[in-house]
C-alpha cells in the first residue's frame, strides 16, 4: 500500500513514516457498524458527511443526496461537485481509498469515471469477505465502536471491535419519551425515578463491561458546565423528565448535570475512561445534509470542567475539543491534571494546519505517556488508513524536527515516542486501564 | 515591477508567484476615493493609519500628524519614527510603493531622504494622469469602493470602480439626527417610521444597483447578534430612533437588529452579497491618531449569526473576522453553510503570520470555489500591489507545499486553484452573482 | 558553553544565535531569591514546579515530593518519572542545566545516574561562590526579582538583582487579616481606612524605589476588569476589608478595583512600569503539587483593560497573557496603545510551538522598539540560560526568515533587531524609564 503524501516528506520524517505505516492500527474512536464494517457500495464512502456537506457547501442541493434516492444516484449527485472540493484534505482521503482499496487508476473521480469506480468497489456479493480483506490490508488491530446504550452488543468479536457506551441520549435527551422507553426495554426494568435510573444505568455498565466495553463517551454542548451534583436535589427534576413533564430551565440543567455525574461515578466504579467530546451544537444549520448540520460556539473553556476533574481523580478523561482555537487550553489542562488526556484531533479540528500546531505543542509540553495520538471517527473501515496516514505524516514531521533535529535524538528513540503516541498509550489507557488508576508507561 | 520577497521563495512557490503577479487584480474591498484614487502627495501614503498609528504606538505624539498641519510637516512627523517600525510588514508595503511607483533608490525612508521622496512622488500637477498610470502599472482590473448611502455615485466609471453600499450608519447610528437628515436628502422622501425607512432603503438599493453596485457591506461590533427580526415589534423603537428620542437599551437593540435584517432582505431581493466585517469596537483608544483608535473584544462567535445564515439561504455572506483567533471558527462555518464565504484577511488579522495559518486551513478544508482570497482595504491605489504581493507570496507558498509538494499536482493545476482564489471566485460572487443564488465554479 | 539546539538551525539562524549567546542577559522577571540565587542541591532544580507537576501529571503521586521529605528523596521521587517527560522542552532545560553547569556526561537523567548528578551538583559547602560562578558562566547582567511588599530589600546588590514590587496580596487579599498585619508592620503605620492605605502604599513605593526597584507586578484572574475607580465609593468596602468584615461580592470588587487603580496611580507618580500578568486562576487543581495547581479560563479579553490603558497614558504596561490563544489580541493592543508592551512568553504559553507563532506576529506587526523579548520567570539562576537559549533559538529562526530571507537585510541589521528585543528595549523600559514617559529607541 503506497500511502499518499510520502514523497514530499523530508528524509528523516519519511523514514519515520515508513516505519509507522507498518504498525498495526489501534483506533480508539469510530462509528463503525461491526455488522457491516466495510463499504459494500462506494456510495457508503461518498455518502460520508464530509463529502456530502462539502459538496453541499460548494453548491450541491441537499436533495441530491436524499435518503430516498438509490445509491448510484446519490453517488452521482456528489461526484458532480467533487471538482469543487478536490483541493481539500478530505478529498485526499477519498482518492486514497479509491486507489488503495479499489486499484482506481485515475487521479480524479469524475462523472466520467464514476461507473468504473462503482464497479471496482462493488462488494455487495462478498460482504464479510470484503470486511476481512479491508481489515487485513489496513493492518487493523483494534477498532473502538460507538454503541447506543440499548445496543444488544451481539454478533461480532468484541476483541476486534471494542464496544464503547455512548451516553448522549441519557444526558441530553432524558426528557424525550423514547429515551426512557428504550432504557426500560434495554434493562428490562421499571425506571420511574432517580433510584430506578441509577439501577438501570448500573445494569447497562454491567452488560457493556461484560461484553468487553472499554470506554464511555459523550459529546457535550459548549454551555454544559458540570458541577458536583446533588443527586438529592435532582430527584424531582429527574422524575419529571422521566415522566415527560415540562421542566424549567434550571430543572433541566439539574437533571442533565445529575445524570452526567452519575455516569462519571459509574466510570469510576467500573474503571472505564470517560471520553469527553466538547463543543458541538446540534442542528445549527437545519437545511444541511444529514450529518452536516452541527457547528459550535467557540466561547468555551475547560475551566467549566474543573470540579469534574478534581472529583473523579481516578477516572481517565480523554478529551477532544471541537473548536480549533480551544486546543491550546487542552494542552494546559492535560499538563496539570493527571486524569486529563488530549485525545486526537476532532472533526473541525481534524485539518492538517490545525493538527500540526496542536501536535507540536503537545509533544513539546506534555508527558509523552499521556498523548492519545489519533482516532479516525470513521463510519467505514476504509477511512481508517487514509486518516491515520494523514496523522502519521504530521507526527513524522514533528518528531523529525523536534526529536531528531533539535534534540539530536537517535532515530529509534524518536520512533519509540511515535509508538507510544499511536499505540502504547491508547492501548494502556483504553484497553488495560481497568485495574489501575494512575497513569504509567 | 520587481515585487518584494520574491527571492526568498522556494522554487515552486517562486514560479507560482511569478505567474500570479502577471494577472490582473480584482480587489473586492477598498476605501479608494474614485475621484482621486492615487496619491498626489506622498503624505497620502505616509498618512495611512497603519503608519501613523504604528509611529504613534512607537512614540510619536498624535499631534505630529494633526489634520491642521501641512502635508510636508505631517510626512516629516511620521518619517522621524519610521526607523522604529521598519521591521514590520506594513513598512515593507511602504518601501515597495516608494521603489515601485517612484523609483526611490534607497532601502530606507529617513528624514535625510524624505524630501527626495516627496519630490519624486509629487503628482499634484498631473493627478488624473497619475491615477491612470498607477492603475496600469498595478495591473488593476476591478476595484470595489466603500460608499456612504448618500454618495451620489457620479463622476467615475463604475465598471472599474464598483460601488459598494456601506450601511454602518443605518444600522448603528440611526438614532443620530444627521443620519436621518442625510437619508431624507439622499432619497428625497420623508422618513418618519419603519415603513418610510423601508421605502427609503429600497430607493437606496435601486439607485446603487442602477449605478453598478455589486455588494453591501457593514462592520459590526462583537456584541451584535442578529435575530430573526420582528419588524412589527421594532416599529416603536425605530420611530423613536428616527425622531431622536431616547431609547432603552433593549429598544436600541431591537431597532438596530430590525434595520440590519431589513438590509439583508434587500440583499436577497437585489441579489447582492452582504459583506459582514465582524468585530471592531470603535474609539477604544480615543487618544490615538485618526483611524488608529479602534480595537476589539476577542470573545465573539459566528454562532451568534446562525439565524441570519439560515434565514437568508439565498444571500452570499462574504465574512471577515477581526480577531486573529476567531479565524478557525470561520473555516468551520464556511465549511457547513453554503452561503458563508471566508473573505480575505482583515486589518489586525492582515499579518503574514496569521494569514499563513488561516490560508492553509482554508485551502485544506474548504471548497476551492468558496475562497475569496484577498482584498486590499486600501485608501490609495498604490497600496493594492504591495498588499496583494504579500498575499500572493503566501498563497504561492501554501499551494507549492500543499498542492505540488504533498499532493504531487502538476504546476498548472496548482495555478488554477490560485486563479480561482484570486480572481474567479471573487468575480463570480461579486460581479456576476445577481442572477444565481447557488454557488458554482 | 555549548547550547542545546544549535546544530539543527539553518545557517543564517545559527549565526544569529551564535552572536546572541555571547550577549549579556537582561532578565526582567524572575522569582530568584537574591540571598541564595543558585541551587545548592540539585533538588532545587528538580523540585521546580515544571518538573514536579509534569511528573505528577505523568503518574507520580504528589506525596513523592512532599515538603517534609529530605531533598534526596524528593529528587529520587521526580527522577523515577523523568523518562515519561523526556520529550518535553521543560526536560531539555533540565538536561542543559546538568550538562552546562555540572558537566553531567549522560544524555538522560535516570535513577541509575541520579546520585552522580547529585554529587556533581552539590554546592552546599560553597554557596555564595557557586552563585557567582553561575552568574558569570551564564553571562548575566541584570536579573529582576519578585518581592513581597514587606520584603526588607536588604542584603544584596540591587544593581544586579533589581527589586520588583509584587502587589497581588494587596489587590486580591486585602481582606485577609495577615495582609493588613504585614502591611502595618512593613510601613510601621496604622492602616485603618482608604487614606491610611494610600499613605502606606506610598511609603512602600518610596522604600522600593529608594532600594532600586524598577517595576511593579501583579497577576490578575480572568474575571478582573479594572474600571476607572471611584476611590470615594470604595472607602466603605476598603474599610470593611481592612477590618476583616464580610464584603458583598460587589463591595469586594469595588475594593479590589480601587486598590489596583491606586497602585497604577503610584506607578504613574514614581515612573514605574506596571507588569500585568493576565489570566491565572489559583488552585484550580487543589490535589496537585506545590506550584502546580493553577490554570485559567481562556475567555478573557484585553478589552476589559481599556479604561486603564487610556487613563494611565504615562505608565508603561508590559503585558503577559497566560492563555496561548489570547496572544494575538495582545499584538493588536500593543499595536494601538503606546503604553502597552508585549512581554515575553509566559508559563503555559512558554512553549516553542506557541512562542514561534506569537514572536513572528509581533516582529511582523509591531514597532521593534516595543518588543520585550523574554524573561525566564526562574526560581534559580541555572534556569535562565536554557530558557533564554530556547527563546534565542526561536528569535534567530524568525529573524533569519523574516529579516534576512524575506527582506534581504544584511546580517548586522537583523542582529540589531535581536539586540533591541533582548536587551535594549527591556533596559530602556525597565531600567531607565523613570524620567521619560514616551517610548523611544
Amino acid at each position: 500500500m503506497k500511502p499518499e503524501y510520502r514523497s514530499s516528506l523530508p528524509p528523516a520524517a519519511g523514514e519515520l513514516f515508513d516505519e509507522m505505516v507498518r504498525w498495526p492500527i489501534f483506533d480508539p474512536h469510530t462509528h463503525i457498524n461491526p455488522h457491516q464494517p466495510a463499504a459494500r457500495h462506494f456510495e457508503e464512502i461518498l455518502g460520508y458527511h464530509y463529502y456530502t456537506e462539502l459538496a453541499h457547501s460548494a453548491g450541491m442541493p441537499a436533495e441530491a443526496v436524499a435518503p430516498e434516492l438509490d445509491p448510484d444516484s446519490r453517488a452521482a449527485g456528489v461526484v458532480l461537485y467533487l471538482d469543487r472540493i478536490d483541493s481539500t484534505v478530505q478529498y485526499s482521503w477519498l482518492l486514497e481509498i479509491a486507489r488503495t482499496f479499489h486499484r482506481f487508476p485515475h487521479d480524479r473521480i469524475t462523472p466520467a469515471n464514476l461507473s468504473e469506480l462503482l464497479t471496482r468497489a462493488d462488494h455487495r456479493q462478498s460482504g464479510p469477505e470484503w470486511d476481512r480483506s479491508v481489515w487485513a490490508a489496513s493492518g487493523l488491530e483494534t477498532v473502538f465502536l460507538t454503541n447506543d446504550f440499548d445496543d444488544p452488543l451481539e454478533g461480532w468479536d468484541t476483541r476486534n471491535y471494542v464496544p464503547c457506551l455512548r451516553v448522549d441520549d441519557l444526558v441530553l435527551k432524558l426528557h424525550e419519551p423514547q429515551t426512557i422507553a428504550r432504557l426500560r426495554k434495554a434493562v428490562d426494568m421499571e425506571v420511574d425515578d432517580f433510584v430506578g435510573l441509577r439501577r438501570a444505568i448500573g445494569r447497562l455498565f454491567e452488560r457493556f463491561v461484560a461484553r468487553g466495553a472499554r470506554a464511555v463517551a459523550v459529546s457535550l454542548p459548549p454551555d454544559f458546565a458540570p458541577r458536583a451534583a446533588s443527586h438529592q436535589r435532582a430527584r424531582t427534576p429527574i422524575r419529571k423528565a422521566i415522566h415527560g413533564m415540562n421542566l424549567r430551565r434550571d430543572e433541566s440543567e439539574e437533571a442533565r448535570n445529575s445524570v452526567f455525574w452519575l455516569l462519571a461515578e459509574f466510570c469510576a466504579d467500573f474503571h472505564l475512561p470517560f471520553d469527553l467530546m466538547i463543543g458541538p451544537i446540534r442542528n445549527v444549520y437545519p437545511g444541511g445534509v444529514a450529518g452536516g448540520r452541527d457547528l459550535f460556539d467557540r466561547r468555551v473553556s475547560l475551566y467549566d470542567y474543573r470540579e469534574l476533574f478534581n472529583h473523579f481523580a481516578g477516572v481517565a478523561f480523554p478529551i477532544s475539543t471541537l473548536s480549533p482555537d480551544a486546543s491550546a487550553e487542552l494542552v494546559a489542562y492535560s499538563w496539570i491534571f493527571p486524569n486529563v488526556y488530549p485525545m486526537g484531533h476532532w472533526w473541525y479540528s481534524n485539518v492538517p494546519a490545525f493538527i500540526a500546531g496542536d501536535l507540536r505543542a503537545r509533544v513539546q509540553a506534555l508527558p509523552k505517556n499521556k498523548l492519545l495520538g489519533y482516532y479516525s471517527d470513521a463510519y467505514k473501515l476504509e477511512f481508517i488508513v487514509p486518516k491515520f496516514n494523514m496523522y502519521r505524516r504530521l507526527l513524522a514531521e514533528v518528531l523529525a524536527e523536534e526529536a531528531i533535529g533539535a534534540r539530536g535524538w537517535a532515530f529509534e528513540r524518536a520512533l519509540d515516542v511515535a509508538k507510544l503516541i499511536l499505540i502504547d498509550n491508547p492501548k494502556r489507557i483504553f484497553a488495560e486501564v481497568a485495574m489501575r488508576s494512575a497513569p504509567g508507561i
